[in-house]
């Protein structure tokens, strides 16, 4: 059945019915606006927006894993603060002739993710488009904490990564190339596995600077690097290409450190430290603030591409 | 200038340099997340989207008012809850040849709508697309009163509105017949005037329910006699045609309580409080809370249109 057929206000129902509520709803969906706890007095909140052909391809992934997958994105962006996501707000534009089953499982994957950190979808807005587009908004708390910005890191912090990188990039070309294997890096890019726990905890431990790995990790270290007016210098030996991703950058000709290190899509979290600092469980040294104004590997320039640029790419 | 030759970040440096500091700001446009007052441990939150076609046309419309629309969607939402905004955050899909001066006039309209309640944009996202798409999620304070549902309207209550209906619908007919007169009609469609300060002024006064009229008076006082499980009668006396409303119908043969009772888009507020109660400054009745589960005009059915739906219509 059509989204045509049961209309908005039938779409909205059916969905909402497939909706948890989450332990900071005070007023969820089906009000003029959703009412959401904000226990320190603060709120963080991120948007972003998924475009049909440009972020998902509805041949290369289920629509529950596209629900996760913007989920994540903006998830990711909360937890890239030092706090914990509290709730979803998604504007769903589609074509009429949309699958109400195909909507119903994206609310689906949205919800499944935000309950991962103890989230839930609290409202929304539906409308009709030619292009199908997400748009989602994260909540979320800080519970007392300061926010973990990009702009303090220091020269002589650690750079310290959380998560994996490169997986949902390799992913990425693996489908664009017509395969549908190895399994480990089309799963990575369909439903990204994000380390949501591992930004408060940075935070707790004292984090000068973090972000979230989505343009790619020399793009997003050159996000902190500008804010922070300082150089970032990474190890090449801090990465390991795991052996699927080897064996693939080899039967696509590819070289597997574009995927590391200029791929996104995977939401691992980036964060610098205090030399002295012990790092939480989960992450792990990758590189060094220094003085200057741009990403190096091993003090030498990168040459490769940088990361996405969504007007250009 | 087109934004494919700026980019996604020449242009969100752009748009941001235009973009004021509201005072529920702590950290604004830039990082991962914005950071905003929430200052009673509680954050009212509402997204809605703006299709290119189907809720606003750039031939109809100037970009800064396109902005004002698409923020007092949102406004007008935290309004209804009888709250008062604090921030927007803004989704931006656009084709890559849209001239960058459009979405810097889109983004100084969203600001300058939001300043009316003293709030800012304090974030967002920019991506391609094929459809023109603005997805904007706004952010609201109680400042300590409960929130102010559908769901709480009691028989015996009286029925009241806040703010005008009818003209936005009746400039979008005049518009859509090829015409730019009268001027009232078409200001008003473009650039709604939303008595906002009127939503909290009724959570004060004691209002047991609220809702944004987005959809058209009859059907958004149906969405209240759902959720509160009562019936809603509106007196047709209480609606006195304007003049050039008159005038205009008159001359496209349309039925001006069509626009008065099913139009949407002038974003007025409808309550219900009950009846000892002095209505604040603004409000005016024009019904009752009865037993039943429709809305009525003078007692009887109304068979005309009662709103939209987003995927019919």
């Amino acid at each position: 059945m059509s989204i045509a057929r049961t209309g908005e206000f039938g779409l909205i129902e059916r969905v909402v019915a497939r909706l948890g509520t989450g332990p900071a709803t005070i007023i969820g969906p089906g009000d003029d606006a959703a009412v959401v706890i904000a226990s320190d007095g603060r709120v963080v909140a991120s948007t972003d927006v998924l475009v049909e052909g440009r972020h998902f391809r509805r041949d290369w992934a289920e629509a529950e894993d596209i629900g996760r997958r913007a989920a994540a994105a903006n998830l990711a962006d909360i937890a890239a603060m030092g706090a914990t996501a509290t709730a979803l707000l998604v504007g769903l534009c589609a074509p009429p002739d949309l699958d109400v089953a195909w909507a119903e499982q994206l609310s689906d994957g949205l919800a499944t993710e935000a309950a991962l950190v103890g989230a839930s979808v609290v409202g929304g807005d539906m409308t009709a488009s030619p292009t199908l587009t997400i748009a989602v908004t994260a909540l979320g708390d800080l519970h007392g904490l300061p926010p973990v910005l990009r702009s303090g890191a220091q020269v002589g912090d650690v750079v310290a990564l959380a998560g994996r990188v490169g997986f949902a990039a390799a992913g990425y070309t693996v489908l664009s190339r017509g395969f549908r294997t190895p399994k480990i890096l089309v799963e990575a890019y369909r439903r990204p596995v994000v380390p949501y726990a591992l930004g408060p905890a940075a935070g707790r431990a004292g984090a000068t600077s973090m972000i979230d790995v989505s343009d790619g990790l020399i793009a997003d270290l050159g996000h902190i690097a500008h804010a922070s007016k300082v150089g970032v210098n990474l190890h090449r030996s801090a990465f390991k290409v795991p052996e699927q991703m080897r064996d693939a950058a080899l039967a696509l000709g590819v070289d597997p450190y574009q995927w590391l290190l200029a791929g996104g899509d995977d939401h691992a979290l980036a964060a610098t430290f205090p030399a002295d600092v012990p790092l939480p469980e989960g992450w792990q040294v990758i590189g060094e603030v220094i003085e200057g104004s741009t990403v190096t590997l091993d003090n030498r320039p990168w040459y490769g591409p940088k990361g996405w640029d969504h007007f250009r790419a």
